[in-house]
């Protein structure tokens, strides 16, 4: 890893990755999308702090510190990589210094957990150096149950069984749940930690509504507050990191985690792919201008990512988004970088992320996201507005109408 | 089960029992009342949420997902029903949906919770599908023990072994006690809550002024809340439901699991022993128009439900109840149901009933309760204001009267 | 006993020694000082429920219901006697209904709570049955150890291994130390009632104001308030009893648990001895008029009862006190009882004590001193009044001044 | 150890080094800083309560006594020290009556707590008749790990484990950690209380406004407050313990632990070192105007107290603190003992010093250190004030200035 030490950009990634699979300039622009080069045998060693650009960041206004990027597993331990090769991901980042380990029931569901502790416990590491973040998850579509202490408490005791652990250091609640009223969320999430189960807790699509009625609630009834949302961000979904996540941190001490499908790593080939990720996600979340939602995913987790099929979707819009990437994907080639890599430093430029989740289905695909890092320092004024040029889509506030003018 | 889903009433009940048992239309009727016919062996498959009208619904203003009729087993657990019929009952309320299952010390003692224990752990279902509620039950006769924190803890560990459960899904305080003061019981619930052995904590036959000091106490003491009332709910006690539960319910979260002599089956015969039925229950309940008292059903318990011999009531008031019960057998008849599933579906209507305990005997008689839940439907308005002309018993408020009136 | 039940008073008694002891009729009247008669083989069915004048009654505010006689079971647990003795006597108390067993480091060491947990164990009574009261004892002599958290903690802990119990029922706080802050006591005390070691606290010894500043912090961090005042009250000490106990049980709920060298029968042989253990009683406890202070007790217990020898004392006081003493053993002469009996019975009457605690080193003694609760409804008003007239020492509070008249 | 009780001033001490070890007068006046006679084997009887001077008082306003003494275990611990040494020291100062066993990761590393735990379970004592302070220790100089309730647990956790005891009376977070909130500090510290792990809590090298920051944020959450600070006090460092620490006592109760590299015995040989071992200490604390740092004393640890190189420090400077200290010295001389021991005697002189750590590589060196303790009478108010003399560095407020003036 010495080689970009240095400074010398990714150019050094570039000659790896053409020497590891003899691919061409273009389909390394696309990296971060990649995995088609053969996994080689690790031969790292734990040279965690020359990692260029990884640093250690205080989780919301908590004393936790993360790594600025932590490891969204739902991709390792998908069907199609194989235990050896997930415990090689997980090693690459150890030695990479990334300390944080998400885990999504959702995504990949209790498999990862159970995989996750196999190797965490035959790796032996010390349980102070790694903090493993998991979910509470709930079907929102079955009405037999919901979010509820029950169900947290099962879930809890469910997930440090097959994690092997005595403690998980943050659980995140997956969705609020209406039906279920917040002080019992509240009250059950501070019984987790006060039974020692748990270190901290946070929030997964909230809306900032009810992560304030949550942190009211603790406050109400002296509960531990939550300290994390985990909210989705990139280049072509911005309004709830950009306009509300700032306010939650300053005022009540919630920090973001953030992740997106291009961070999580989940396409396999080219140019045209890249676009159609980007193109598929939905717009149905009220909070992101262009989110995805876990039916997309976990559709794209069932089909093993050969779910590239055209859905309907407005021609224009599609149109528009095409030539956005085409221009970006120029930028990215300017800078000697994939696009993916070029949307992972954009998002980790934001003061506002604290940790982004990086997704790999190998080892190469996890190294080439790091490499990213060192794209950051690059990403100055003028360049930052020339993206912003490109995707014309910052989210502002509406301004505010007074109630006096409305007389 | 299939023949009921296709929304052809209860005929095919009329078939299926007629077949077993050869009983004639009359009796079948009364079937909700009766378990004479012989018991086939079960061979139901997990069709839960194929079972018409079944709904889960929350448990008061709780995160606790119920089915909206759960099984009272205190008849299932009684002597003169052996432990495999038991099970047959148990299986039958699981593979049908029902995931909430009653006991009750004070009717038929802690036997129910060592067979249900056993029946539990034999089957092994998965402890997140299953929701059980149990009592803290103190003799209001003896001056020796009352309730307090010593007897909670001691009955919440009591029943925890005797379940062979880690945890208790509900427990019910079984009566207030005006010699205990209301911060010591809600320590005490608040307590065996925060060890773990309790999810959520309820009571069964308080004054709707009793629950709300248990409110008021533990938000003085910031302990949790009670989520439940336990009460006695049927045709002919309706006023503690109809008046005060609504308001319970809206003002502190503290929902309704409703049960009846009836819908418990409490009756094997015919016509005459359903007018004996509703006839002897007592009038002391002062939240109850027509309520039933432990005392009576103790001695029910006791005597094998052979125990329909006469007590002095009043003729005139006798007369009358023998009367409306005609009138309500022959709607029932019109309806193609017995008098027992129209008081159950009648019960369900009421939308304040989040949980309405069934109970039986045998398999038969269960199967029959939980076909009443496909006549709510046909409850529709005009039907009401026929029961409500046979009943002439609605309960309303009296009139406020204004103090500035008196002076 | 159950020539006792009959309301035959108390002359069954006298028969009962007379027949096993052969004493004189006098030095039966003192019988309950007295354990000169042989110890029967026990023989009793256990008929608690019928024990005349024995109640049960809330301790304090608290929904724990006491026996209104307990065991003090210091002279039970002393060196000259066996622990089949102490069995046997114990075995009485349970057989006549007392529920409630004191244990007490300051008197009797550390011994009592072993043998006592030995015969609890042996015996196999049911857990919910009993209740044990046990104290945090801490030396006033020595500088290094006071009452703290750590003490509170380690002393409880010692004593739920020594008594083999998985919990006791309630913890007391021997003499509040003024070099420890409330708030610290009053936390610990809710950390052992939290950590499920003990169920309820009270105090001993303990002046009113520091009771109330108890109550005060109690309030004031959430913490579980005591129930119960452990002091001394008889004949010759009343004020704190009389004065102070029936505020502090109006307005905070704290109750009485009573006893006093007469009525741990700290005496064995005749007339002179009485009127010497009255008059050796010290003056130095500022709430009572005349009461004992544990030097004098320890010292008791050392010397094995032998210990009655003159110290300097007003001659004056000494003859008045004698005086009384002779009228009050004529009086209970006439109500055919010995003059501990009558001072227990007296004791009693008082609805402040809601438990005396009885004390004995043989059964015969233990059966005496129960009797003393027939006497309870011979103390008619006219009796109170003979006494007060004899005694002469009804306290009475200071006459308010107002501090306008100060002026 | 009786020749020292007799009030004979210190030359019993004198005699007894020269008897043991041959030393001149003056290496004897620098016995405190002095380990180089032969460790005699050690014969000493339990008679802690004839240690002269030796005092329990109750640590900050907390009920727990300490005595005024304490053995700081950084110098015993350490590499040069064999463990039979170290045990022996223990055993000296447990038979002197000292109490208090401070641990310190920062400056000896976890071992210490491995070998205390050995020791005291070798030894067998009564876990109530000692204390045991450790501490929370975190890197101030890595970025990847701060103070947080995950840091907070785990050390904790571990502390346990290495000292195989149930619980800590006393844990120390050393330093306060501005990234991390003060509420899940104080929430940690009050999680680590409640699970019973721990005692009390305090702080050490924090400043008075954290302090009172921490007590804020415990009494807002109803959590327990620190009870000590622990903080370098000696005749040249002297501001935080003589201007704060009496006002953070008197209004939250926090006391005082006080150490210094005199006292911690962290010199070996003559009237050279000692000027040195002053002068070399750093200016960096703000709270103190002569304080050493961490970095001094773990560079100290690892050069095995070979360690006195000069360093660039004002010659000025440097030439005054010889002066002081040679007039020191002769005044030493004139009470007859060291210049440690009278440094020793003078901090205990502070009231506001609760508990005074004494550290020891070898038996002698402490037990010279406990003589101390009879040198505080001689230090009268004449004394007192010829020290003030030579010091010339009494710390004062600067005075008020008023706002109003300002304007």
């Amino acid at each position: 890893m010495e080689e970009f030490s240095a400074g010398s950009g990714l150019s050094g990634l570039a000659d790896r990755a053409a020497d590891g699979g003899g691919l061409t300039k273009e389909q390394l622009l696309l990296a971060g999308l990649t995995h088609s080069a053969p996994t080689a045998p690790l031969q790292l060693n734990r040279t965690a702090n020359v990692t260029p650009g990884l640093r250690y960041r205080n989780l919301g206004k908590s004393g936790l510190r993360v790594s600025n990027i932590g490891l969204g597993t739902w991709p390792t331990f998908s069907p199609n990589v194989t235990e050896e090769q997930a415990e090689q991901i997980i090693v690459l980042a150890v030695e990479s210094g990334i300390n944080a380990f998400d885990l999504s029931e959702a995504h990949s569901g209790t498999r990862a957990e159970v995989e996750l502790g196999r190797i965490l416990t035959r790796r032996g590491w010390k349980r102070t150096t790694f903090i493993v973040t998991t979910k509470i998850y709930w079907s929102t579509r079955s009405e037999e149950r919901g979010l509820s202490r029950k169900h947290i408490i099962e879930s809890v005791k469910a997930s440090l069984s097959r994690l092997q652990l005595s403690y998980i250091d943050v659980v995140i609640v997956h969705k609020a749940d209406p039906m279920c009223p917040m002080e019992e969320v509240v009250r059950a999430m501070n019984y987790v930690i006060n039974q020692g189960w748990v270190m901290y807790w946070g929030t997964a699509r909230w809306s900032p509504v009810e992560i304030m009625e949550a942190y009211t609630n603790c406050r109400q009834f002296n509960c531990v507050t939550p300290i994390v949302e985990q909210a989705e961000y990139h280049l072509f979904c911005r309004e709830k990191t950009e306009l509300h996540m700032p306010e939650l941190y300053n005022k009540i001490g919630v920090g973001l985690m953030a992740w997106s499908p291009i961070s999580m790593g989940l396409s396999q080939s080219k140019d045209d792919s890249t676009i159609q990720l980007f193109s598929r996600a939905s717009f149905r979340n009220k909070y992101s201008s262009f989110s995805w939602t876990e039916d997309e995913t976990a559709a794209a987790n069932k089909e093993g990512y050969g779910w590239m099929k055209e859905r309907s979707q407005p021609a224009e819009e599609s149109r528009k988004y095409s030539e956005r990437i085409r221009e970006l994907n120029s930028l990215a080639e300017r800078l000697g970088c994939s696009l993916a890599q070029l949307t992972i430093a954009w998002t980790l430029k934001n003061e506002s992320v604290q940790c982004l989740l990086l997704g790999a289905s190998n080892v190469d695909q996890l190294y080439e996201s790091i490499q990213a890092l060192q794209l950051i320092p690059k990403l100055n004024v003028s360049m930052v507005q020339d993206i912003e040029k490109i995707l014309e889509n910052k989210p502002t506030r509406p301004p505010m109408v007074s109630t006096l003018a409305l007389r």
